[in-house]
């Protein structure tokens, strides 16, 4: 019998489907296949992408050479510019405000690995501090409203080049999503003086049939209300309103705990194509009483169609207990065996 | 230069890109092959789905026989069920309701057409109709709060079967977009009385710039904030709460309304998957102040990735002025052998 299910954390619903019971492999998507094409974002082509903006490197080597480890560069398409008019403009009822932002590439490796998973998770460390370092950059900018971090691996999650990378794009206004976000956690802080996902954590870690994996600092679970097969969020076990607040400690821990959940989602759904996006507080002036950050990592392996774009409403074959349960029972050896294996294999001489 | 600009009736925002002068075979997506393939809706075999609900038919003939036109059946794999549990659940944070609820399928005719423009104007108004009475139907349960009633065309816009069809899910809980929409529109009754989108339309008609088509007692346009590249809302002129008010006069002059807003969209696009969805008022006990029913009509020839996911904001690469443009400019030669076009050479024998 079907049940549905309300996110707390936004007040959507989503019909959790559970009258099949739908396995793994009932949600495969292929991610693509890897290309032979040349990549601009491979070490020794620096002159195909716009010149960097920062870079992890090596000393003594210089910008827009090979020595990287993460390179920076703006969007050869960018959405949002920071040369682009900033202020906002009305035309009767409607309201608009000009292109400024920014629009970025975080490109996590000079190798072409196609997902973090096939990194070490020192390397993937360096990619959490390169996003926290522009974060906190862009952050200064009190015309910025918001700074968003997101991934987008396999050509059905909308990556158009598979060399594994993220994007930074920084808005001057508030997002939807994160508005609501916002308005349910200051809700819940008003009404009973704690924070939402504080609160969700507890029940989670009590209950523990949606909890994936947890270590010192994180806990990945799978949402009451995932809106998505597999859907997970990585959650910072302390309160913390900002991503860029991460510290070394919780980065080299984070990397870790992303890594592993991204792993067992692989094993499990062999390889999908998925997005995830950092939920953070907003810059510039907005007043923040209370939020929580957290990663939300979902696999593009559902279509949405007319009723979900219709109504904001989602349908969820999976059930999340379900999906926590799959995930969890990946053995430990075959994500031992995903993580840094391409690079181990590499160094080997494989 | 890119606009950012917000939308009105949601408050959510949306990236214009406009430096790339963007044209119609720049969104070519396929909406698939036509199938060989046995269709369990087309005229003949009622024996291979779920019993009908109802059916438009002719005089004395059976449920379940030859002699419909359009004929409602139960969903195979309903995500809700009207014999399912009714009634909320608390689980510390977290919140439920049962299952409760309806999904049917709305088979548009009896013929294995694919888009409702294959129909002569006279078959999809009385489908138009069944729209309406199962509206109607529906909300007569006080348990229902929302009857969604959607339309995907095309695989990558989730149609399983191509046969063309409508969905209706009827939920006993609030949808957020609908909740969203309804708050924009009281919002503004509050603070002055009038209409939100009685007061879009007045701006629209007055500019005329976003307006793609026009009949009695519809407007089609191109809407200022745009989600995605040549979407178009079918707006009623008059102020009108509910889908299921329509009048007889209202449903013909709408039959001829979508179906020109389809032929365009297709002539344009060359047969894009798409996905349509009627929204309107709330139905149940929910008391509703002001609210307009419209059609929103969105052609899947973008990827939705994780910038969209992870904050609700979207970036549309077609400027709406610019869709509704290409839109006008199909030549109404081109619309009319689109229409209908499909029954008319199969009467004459071709």
């Amino acid at each position: 019998m079907a049940e549905v299910r309300r996110d707390p954390v936004t007040n959507g619903w989503v019909i959790i489907a559970t009258e099949r019971a739908a396995r793994p492999h009932d949600f495969h998507v292929s991610r693509g296949e890897r290309s032979t094409e040349f990549c601009p974002f491979c070490e020794g082509n620096e002159d195909r992408t716009p010149p960097e903006i920062t870079a992890t490197r090596a000393d003594g080597t210089a910008p827009d050479s090979p020595g990287w480890q993460v390179r920076v560069v703006p969007n050869k398409f960018p959405a949002l510019r920071p040369d682009s008019a900033f202020g906002a403009e009305r035309r009767g009822l409607y309201e608009s405000v000009g292109g400024f932002g920014a629009h970025e590439v975080i490109i996590e490796t000079p190798r072409h690995f196609m997902s973090p998973t096939e990194m070490a998770t020192r390397d993937f460390e360096l990619v959490l501090r390169m996003y926290r370092q522009r974060a906190h950059a862009l952050s200064a900018d009190e015309r910025l409203s918001y700074v968003l971090i997101f991934k987008n691996v396999g050509e059905v999650a909308g990556a158009s080049i598979e060399h594994t990378h993220s994007q930074l794009i920084a808005v001057p206004v508030m997002p939807k999503r994160v508005h609501e976000e916002m308005r349910c956690c200051e809700e819940s802080y008003g009404s009973h003086g704690r924070c939402l996902f504080c609160e969700i954590l507890e029940q989670e870690l009590q209950e523990r049939e949606r909890v994936v994996l947890e270590t010192e600092h994180f806990v990945v679970l799978s949402p009451f209300a995932a809106r998505f097969p597999f859907e997970m969020w990585v959650m910072p076990k302390e309160h913390s309103l900002h991503f860029m607040d991460l510290s070394d400690v919780g980065a080299a821990d984070l990397a870790g705990a992303l890594q592993e959940a991204l792993a067992r989602l692989e094993v499990c759904l062999k390889d999908p194509p998925y997005n995830y996006a950092i939920h953070t507080a907003p810059v510039g002036g907005a007043e923040v009483r209370c939020f929580h950050w957290h990663i939300e990592l979902m696999p593009r392996v559902t279509r949405v169609a007319g009723f979900e774009w219709g109504t904001g409403f989602y349908i969820n074959p999976m059930e999340p207990e379900r999906a926590a349960e799959f995930l969890r029972d990946v053995p430990q050896r075959k994500v031992e065996e995903k993580i840094g294996s391409a690079s181990v294999r590499e160094r080997a001489g494989d």
